[in-house]
């Protein structure tokens, strides 16, 4: 495996939800940056903006980063906490909250830049609808990709990745599966604007996410992140990687390498009642193993996806799984 | 129609979501309450326990119920909020917090009693699990039962009506769907165990609610309860009624009035974005004209479910909705 | 409403499940004809290859329709049906079978030109795949643009509409949404290449289908036709229209107006054990009645999508579905 | 494991869709017969009803499953494939279908007994309904409670199985995931009603299968069959074991020790494209190495059901998956 492993720092901070506002404790950026590059295998971090990283703190973060020796992975500007973008940013109706959204990402996306970090991960968690016959899907649109084109020309050596789930918080999301981010891509025409694929949110999204690994490949390499977790198929649960499912990782991990991705590997999961370092150390194990299977049998495999069989697939997986 | 029309006070209040810690401003229960009582035919209320209501404001909150003229229609336990109760209460694996959790449930029993509301909603949204082969089911549902009746039976006079839900918070939820419910219910031996229906949790559970409405009547007139809202099919949305779906609001209204349920049809929403009390009296005036539909036509609705004839169906939806 | 109304003839055939090998009789394609030119405002008649129509008895279908003054509105090609294709028809590994399908398919389309058709409804149904880890999704994928492309160059002034579904008959679709498909027609390089909306299968897909409109409509003017039904939500239920939701028929209808989308409005059920006549008598209606309130009101709903207000479109629906 | 080994003789013929009359061709039933019984560790059979077993054929199959050394598992009478049953069998409108459907269910028990089978596995595929609106749900499981009371009485040494599935053939169906069927096993009054689980129907279902179990146990001991197979979760896919999910298959299997379930592990696979021996020796062979993982692990398993903690339980996958 030549790709390395991170973990997005916030899996390591507080869990809630709608009823309860707090499951465990408030950890702080320093103490949680402090846990999670003790994590087995873990060479990179990537912020949440606001939260982790702002300009304030900016050089102080990346002095940490130097002495921890770990890698900023990619800064993700926080769109989605903010009460004035609760209907949108780059697709509010309203002028001033669209500048707003993109005088944000612009400081954000400069301080991507001064960490040394290639990626900006644009989760546009607010850019959607909920209620039918209420939107200009069409207009929406053409507003969410004026603001991406123009934060990707303004920036040119970042990458901007399009992290696409299909609901919450939103009921839809513009960005919601592989197809459509890419859609929305490749409208830009910008090549620095790619898809970020987070396992889970293909799983809702009914997609199959080794498919969609192929998708941005034949749109032209947009494939720009990777985010790991599980769940069980109807809901973003952001579980332990293989707690529910196991071949679709291997079908994934052989389309990372067959395709030449050369990104990260992320840890992204949402640890609402479980030990946050440990529970990610399962999935890095979890992903560094399947991906180990991939390497270690690339040829077999290959001869599978071209074989079109699903017993010798199943009789390969027995002996993968079972070998003694 | 002859069943009254409610609201829960705390659709009203503050929204948010794991992502966004406020979507809006935090009303207290007493301005809550003074708008609630204005939304149009609103004859009750339903109270969230420890939020709205507590051994120390009982004899106020009993006092403004009289001034306003209305019913408290159920306390509900805030049994989702407290992070001690993170893996359960009535199920929790251990011993002190099952304790907690019963002990609260008295109070809040009691505290029903005294504002001389028939009706503890007993929504037990942490008794569940998230991870496979983490859990004794057995054990748990066990505890849950044994719970369940110690309460019934100390409150005789009070209705314990559990609410079901497929997940959010837990994974998966103990009381999931209507029939598990009535199961759970049944195996306490009281008769004044029984479900409430939500509307949107039995469209995520797959259910037709209409149809469990009369699983509900044949396990010997269980159903205590009602809460309308509507949503996209996958998720709990907590949208306005009929915002999506219509045919199915007028099946349930019509198995309610057959089978002769007596009990209140209360508004349980969770208006993100929108303005509350707007959304909340949207939601009244679809389930009043519903209701009026039904009332109007039921020996035509009659002949149809007798029919078994989707062709006749489909006409007569035609005649009521475009009537001229 | 500028759009004329159809109807695909197998509707009216007999039906059958993987259980029940015939619900019905099997009417001839002439006895079929024959009904479906007497449904009201019925202008236009799909067909599907090889059941309906062939190069035997084009010339006698073509006199046919003249009588009776409809349109071909379509030729299906029957690529489902065929044993042979079982494992995919442009995209099976066979080269054989790849040949066997596109000269089947060329055919189909000389047949439609004759018929003076403009459209080639390309549901290529069998073209997925149902295991993980059993394909070469990027190879299949090439194999199925080369196909497309090959065709759509040979046919310049035929329309070749790919219809999207998710499942059914195999586990995924290559052709799976519209997105997904806006990407394959775009890959062609052919502006003879869109797409196809089943109303049902873009409900079972997740999607918003009036999103989906817009989609295809800002991925250069590609939606060239629209299939009608209803669902549960979960499968290709193929009911009624309108018989589970309402409000998205009118987003739908808003858009495709908006978009100044010029085809047809086609019925595709599958009434299993309904009058078949009787069930697309009443998808006609309520489409029509649908284009009706979209052309009655179209300011004021320009006016709603333009507002991103849930109450507000609340009370507009409750105003059209329950004026008196 | 203790549990004896099965496969439904169904599984080895031909295959179809709704759009495909035929994948495979037709073996007869002796041909079938013959194959199954060389399938790796398989000691019985399940037989359809009327396609493998009649009163014409009865002695000769006796003899046959003599010959082979083979047991009868279970028969399942088709009460699917009959157009006559199409709206419904034992819940019929009609009186005349109602008393054809228990006529036939009557013989199909006889038949059992004489074949010294145990089981009756009730699959009662029409028996729901399709559209909203249209449908006396009290009458229909009345009627459905009636016959199979009758049924149980009449033939009190013979078990009968009610296998639930949610949906398919129709978009409702009464027996549609264990609790519900729970409910009307124990409406029967009758101690030989229970349940049959298929572990796709159950995942379709949004089930935990594993506390399927344990609701069957709590409900006095009402699991009487198991039908293996996987899918993606959202449609009866009919796949081979472990071919999407993995940790719900070792959860199921300590469940079923746990609760004491001594009767048989059946394949009911549909394998549209496969070679049906090889998939169904795949699946023997998980279910198999499963039931071993569980007896070789049962106490640490029973701990960590106790313990509830998702990071112990990944680990323990971890180690029983990838051990070397």
């Amino acid at each position: 495996m030549s790709n390395k492993l991170s973990v997005i720092l916030g899996n390591l901070g507080n869990t809630c939800d709608r009823f309860c506002k707090s499951y465990k404790n408030n950890p702080s950026t320093l103490e949680m940056l402090d846990q999670a590059v003790k994590i087995p295998y873990v060479e990179g971090i990537e912020l949440v903006g606001t939260w982790d990283i702002s300009p304030s703190n900016v050089k102080e973060m990346k002095k940490r980063f130097e002495d921890y020796g770990v890698t900023c992975v990619s800064v993700i500007p926080d769109v989605f906490g903010d009460k004035e973008f609760s209907k949108g940013t780059l697709t509010s109706t309203q002028p001033a909250i669209r500048k707003k959204a993109l005088d944000y990402l612009r400081q954000m996306s400069e301080v991507a830049l001064e960490m040394n970090c290639g990626i900006l991960n644009m989760w546009m968690a607010q850019d959607g609808y909920d209620y039918l016959l209420t939107t200009d899907y069409d207009q929406e649109r053409e507003w969410l990709r004026e603001g991406t084109a123009a934060l990707a020309k303004e920036f040119p050596t970042l990458k901007f990745a399009l992290e696409y789930k299909p609901k919450e918080p939103r009921n839809f999301s513009y960005h919601a599966r592989m197809s459509d981010t890419l859609l929305a891509a490749l409208e830009t025409g910008c090549p620095n604007v790619g898809v970020t694929i987070d396992t889970g949110h293909g799983f809702v999204a009914g997609e199959n996410i080794a498919e969609a690994v192929v998708l941005a490949k034949r749109a032209g390499d947009r494939l720009f992140h990777m985010h790991f977790n599980d769940n069980h198929g109807a809901w973003d649960d952001d579980m332990i990687v293989a707690s529910v499912h196991s071949t679709i990782y291997i079908d994934l991990m052989y389309w990372l390498k067959k395709t030449g991705y050369q990104g990260w590997l992320s840890m992204d999961q949402y640890p609402y009642r479980e030990n946050a370092v440990d529970a990610i150390t399962e999935s890095i194990m979890w992903v560094k193993r399947f991906a180990e299977i991939v390497d270690e049998n690339f040829n077999e495999i290959e001869g599978l996806v071209k074989l079109n069989d699903a017993v010798a697939t199943s009789r390969f997986m027995r002996k993968i799984l079972f070998a003694k």
